[in-house]
């Protein structure tokens, strides 16, 4: 096992109804300000039952927080923040919400500069302004993290930062919010759940027993509750499984003490950025060739998940076991309803090498777990994803 | 699942050389006291090397917590923290060191009345003393989480209490310091995390997959690593699994959202305040007599238990899977050297009305995940277990 440092402030808040702990969550003098997304949480009715349980604050909203949000956007809610004096935010939505209220409440304080430069430049944060979270989308983990994706679209970049001072002070997670999700989003949240496991898991042993343990557990219930996710909207225990295994997926603790790759994410969101894909489609696209490509490195630990995610028989060959590991992994993918060719998104060979400029310019040119994930690696893995 | 709420602010510092991350943790002014056990920490010679990464700060020490710490001895060290101004506690030691920090931590700021009462009467805890850890103990999991058991010797009680107030800030977990312990420490704590789980998971089905899985990974890890801790004392990766399972067995996240048991941990903290036994040695005399007395109502997790554990036979019937998991269990702890039978340490049937007097007196009379383990029921336990 790997030397590691572990924490996670963040306060779970789980279970159906449990919407009444919020306002007793913010400290009672705040001004808040109500953080969304593309206006279905107003269709739902819960932007107004949240209003509802914070009529001893000040509240205001901002709306509009696209998939992928980005900097343009959300600058213009830092500005109402400086200007009208937001002292508390509240995102109410799923990752992408939670995320862009992560880099609205750093750079609602970051005065001295423009904030696009702790992404970019790596300049230090040293104070945020405090949030929560409602999460309605199980997928991303970012209601437990201390991560974010932004994306500036002037320069088409779409690029992570974290900082300790982005953790949510809570998060409400009510498994009944994702009853009225769009398939397709369910789906996506799935893969993105279980890739970010794989990114954790799928690298080379390193003697990290639970953190194995831990991973697979994960991933089995992804592999046995999707499914029954897309078949049976309102089953309360598999919606309530998937948000609390989209959770832990990205909460730091399976990613503790162990090497991680997170080479099929970042060139995901190049894809993202030039292309459109949601995010969930382009890790499906990327993973399987990937792994595939990078099945010599992994051998190991693909065989270990193909034993213990997909029972394949300990009696099998290295080989056809690792590519039957692979190639289950795609098929669960696609029984998702997310597909798992550049082609079946309308993109063809002349993608790879914009691709892979955009890598390059944003300097990732030696990813994966061992950095061996090459501008060349990308191009045999996009090649065998066509 | 039932609703739950989540949240565990401690830092862990995990791995072999990481004491050099101590200095940093504690706030500079700090007037630290070091609290240990029976001197243990002195002979290996980690006192003197904590003393020598806290050179910056006014140090004490404050040395014989007992196992099972007790009231009488945790009040002197009140008294002096009280006297000499101390502002920061650092726990070295296992899991009564840190246990007894946690009430020592509470008890100092705690002056408008008997700290016992907080104990007995569940006097809120406004506030207590910041406090690490620096562990050389893999068992409680008590370096992160907000629970302590304190026993008051002239009163034969042993009693938890838990409070959001004493998480410690942090705890610096090195594998390479529990090399050194006696064998039967090692094998105690394997049967103290692996009961911890136990008392968390084999309840009844509640559709709580992940937290089945992460149980199921931790007691995995028991199984396969606790032997090899015994024949190999300085494997660093079998130290290292069974120090970060140990945590993860008692930190608040593999309860979350499920049914709780505790009935064995009731039963054996009057065994130990009564007759002096070890805390683990109590749970391995219980455990498998609870489960057997109480296998109409756990069948389902019981049999659970069994295939993914144990191994046992999907075609089993469910009678011969069930006391073929309970005796694996048994035999299990037999393995490690700690031993399940009263009479293994000369308690004949002569204890058993005096244990269910003192839980009596307790007000310990409805045990269990649905309150059914009566006095009635911890006699047939007890007489199974002579």
């Amino acid at each position: 096992m790997q030397n590691f440092q572990f924490v996670n402030p963040t306060k779970i808040i789980f279970g159906n109804g449990e919407i009444v702990q919020l306002a007793k969550q913010i400290p009672t003098t705040s001004k808040v300000l109500i953080l969304y997304g593309g206006g279905s949480v107003k269709k739902t009715g819960l932007l107004e039952s949240i209003k509802a349980v914070l009529t001893d604050f000040q509240v205001g909203e901002f709306g509009g927080i696209e998939p992928n949000p980005t900097y343009e956007t959300l600058m213009k809610a830092v500005e109402i923040i400086r200007k009208e004096k937001y002292d508390f935010l509240l995102a109410v939505g799923g990752g992408s919400v939670i995320d862009g209220t992560k880099f609205i409440a750093a750079a609602a304080l970051f005065t001295k500069d423009d904030p696009w430069k702790f992404i970019v430049e790596g300049l230090p944060i040293s104070a945020a302004l405090p949030f929560g979270t409602v999460l309605t989308l199980p997928a991303t983990g970012s209601e437990m993290n201390n991560g974010a994706v932004i994306t500036r679209k002037e320069l088409q970049a779409k690029i992570p930062f974290m900082s300790a001072k982005v953790f949510p002070q809570f998060s409400i997670l009510d498994p009944v919010y994702t009853y009225t999700l769009p398939k397709k989003q369910i789906a996506n949240g799935v893969v993105d759940a279980f890739i970010h496991v794989m990114e954790q898991y799928l690298t080379y042993p390193i003697a990290s027993k639970v953190q194995d343990r831990f991973s697979e557990g994960l991933l089995l219930t992804l592999v046995e509750e999707g499914p029954k996710a897309l078949q049976d909207p309102e089953n309360y225990d598999v919606r309530a499984n998937l948000m609390w295994t989209a959770t832990l997926a990205l909460n730091g603790l399976i990613g503790s003490g162990v090497p991680q790759d997170w080479s099929t994410h970042m060139v995901g969101h190049e894809i993202t950025a030039l292309y459109g894909l949601d995010h969930a489609q382009t890790l499906a696209i990327v993973l399987p060739s990937m792994l595939e490509v990078m099945k010599a490195e992994k051998l190991e630990k693909l065989l270990q998940y193909g034993e213990r995610i997909w029972n394949l028989s300990t009696d099998l060959a290295p080989d056809e076991k690792s590519a039957l590991a692979i190639e289950k992994t795609r098929d669960f993918f696609e029984a998702m309803g997310v597909k798992t060719r550049l082609a079946d998104y309308g993109l063809g060979k002349d993608v790879i090498e914009k691709i892979i400029a955009s890598l390059e310019s944003h300097g990732m040119v030696k990813l994966g777990e061992k950095g061996t994930v090459t501008p060349d690696v990308v191009r045999q893995v996009l090649k065998l994803s066509l």
